[in-house]
């Protein structure tokens, strides 16, 4: 089963609550555009890929329940839709890039309403067979960075849960250990909403990936003591120099892996690279409820002090110049990205 | 009330129950040195100056249930109960350093039992005066490092909780704002245990110092965007070339502050410092209960998958070249720590 689901016959969007998991494997159901950006909002689904594939159902929800007259009203409704869409997190590119694919597939086109309706769905439809498709590349092009015998750290989620299926850079893991590679994963709880102690153990649990669970800030210690050998981590949006913002704490576990000459591996589909972008410092960064950190259980259990508050920043910028190699689906990309990737991304399209 | 107190007429230690803050102040009475073991093992007592002083009044509660009938059999017996409360936790060198100290004052000496029992008692009440004394002297030094202004990052605690009284990191700060400064502090929640959420959170509130709680792995974030002026914490174990030895964490910190030019500062008294270790890697680091990782709230409520195993260092090292000063009784200690200190340590013993 799929981290999200289109069923045609109710003509609803099936997604794993992720905020439930590992206690509970429920899916909720969507039937409209707003519920879908909510459900990005709320990180019943999280993940930058998986939230591009999201938001493109969205707009199929927001075709269907459309009651345009005409062809520029629908047009003009889908872009209100969405912008509305967009809102729902700042960080992650994949959002904007699928909306704008979205958008793009009804643009300049004299069609009629019903057609444009189902070249939303196939979009759709093409950018979620493409994002298992696209990891899968990724995969196979990361796997080769992992030697046998090694011990990996491993922040957030990047599994098939961040994806449509199969996942990014915990796909390149999981590819390296289905080939028969010995690994171990050191997987960061990632404060504060555990993805890693949550979704990354539940993954390799069920993967059969051996793995051991630290708090993030134990990840120096093991790098210092020489006890992990890779550091592998996802994207939410890659600036046009390299700099990569994901999970919060990404950096301080770059800066940590770089000193003690441990490759980092940023691993990410095409869509999560933001070319309009010169550096990290523009990516805007998401700052989400306090309660995340003041609930240390995400069950409302406080263990502070009453009145006490918290910041909250969701993401960090992890400078290009500690990140050793990108794993994209059209290859590894070593340094300087800046221009190693137009390259190569170039070389493809010819 | 102080962290710690003797009590002469029940002849019992009553400290603070660290583990039920901030949501209960409740003290447990210990009336034996085996109950003294156990409550730095299992961190009702916590921080290297305090649980130096409670095993101080480890040792007066052996001599007091001692049945020993010659000086010799009753060293012997001093000796054994020294051992057994040392082994209670390794890293911090404040624990054998007050147990040597102890047994130094019952050393070489043709007395009485009764003497020596009240040898004992004399010098776990010096200790615990120096205590509070030594606090001073450091934050009076150090508190000319803190601006007007300063947003301050702390992590784990190192306040009056983790002393007999006063603290030091954060007694420093205390000093600063006392002094009329403006400051603000970031204080790392500190997992896995949550001293910062819970004990700093709880001392700063009761002071009155501003403050906001934050994930371990947001620290990066705040200093790479210029929100952070200084980093403070405290120390388990100084080696002689100035490696220090703190809570998890410290040293991905210190990596964070180092990256973005923002200044480190170690605060402790002289007894933290254990010269016959040349660096930090000989510093023995503790490996607690993997529980304390596995359940985040610490009151038996898991967020991981059924089987998840966890690795819980206590400690890592901070290489001396990331700590920008050492703010010490004896004054502020610039690098190379290694010389600058003991030329210290000369000075004042001149």
């Amino acid at each position: 089963m799929r981290t999200i689901e289109w069923d045609e016959t109710k003509r609803i969007l099936k997604v794993i609550d992720q905020r439930l998991l590992p206690e509970k494997y429920e899916y909720i159901h969507l039937d409209n555009y707003k519920a879908i950006a909510e459900s990005i909002h709320c990180m019943a689904v999280r993940g930058a890929p998986v939230i591009g594939v999201t938001a493109a159902y969205g707009m199929v929800l927001a075709s269907i329940h459309s009651k345009a007259k005409d062809a520029a009203q629908f047009v003009g409704e889908m872009q209100f839709a969405a912008q509305e869409i967009n809102a729902a997190r700042p960080t992650a590119v994949n959002l904007p890039w699928a909306l704008k694919r979205m958008l793009a597939a009804i643009a300049n086109q004299q069609r009629s309403i019903a057609e444009m309706k189902a070249a939303l769905l196939a979009e759709a439809h093409a950018m979620a067979e493409e994002d298992i498709r696209v990891n899968k590349a990724i995969a196979k092009h990361g796997a080769p960075l992992i030697a046998d015998g090694d011990t990996i750290i491993h922040h957030c989620n990047t599994g098939a849960l961040a994806t449509v299926d199969w996942g990014t850079a915990l796909g390149v893991i999981r590819y390296a250990f289905e080939e028969g590679k010995k690994v171990h994963v050191l997987v960061d709880e990632t404060r504060p909403r555990l993805q890693g102690a949550r979704l990354t153990a539940w993954e390799l649990k069920q993967m059969g990936i051996p793995f051991e669970i630290i708090s993030d800030n134990m990840a120096g210690y093991f790098l210092s003591t020489g006890q992990a050998q890779k550091v592998f981590f996802g994207a939410d949006r890659v600036a046009a120099n390299g700099d990569v913002a994901n999970k919060i704490g990404s950096y301080m576990l770059a800066l940590a892996a770089a000193d003690n000459h441990v490759p980092v591996y940023s691993v990410f589909p095409t869509s999560t690279v933001d070319l309009n972008l010169g550096d990290g410092k523009q990516i805007p960064i998401e700052e989400r409820d306090q309660d995340e950190v003041l609930d240390i259980s995400l069950k409302g259990q406080r263990v502070v002090p009453e009145g006490a508050t918290a910041r909250n920043p969701s993401f960090d910028v992890t400078p290009a110049r500690l990140i050793t190699a990108y794993v994209t689906d059209l290859g590894v990309v070593e340094q300087p990205f800046s221009t190693r990737y137009p390259e190569l991304l170039k070389m493809k399209k010819d």
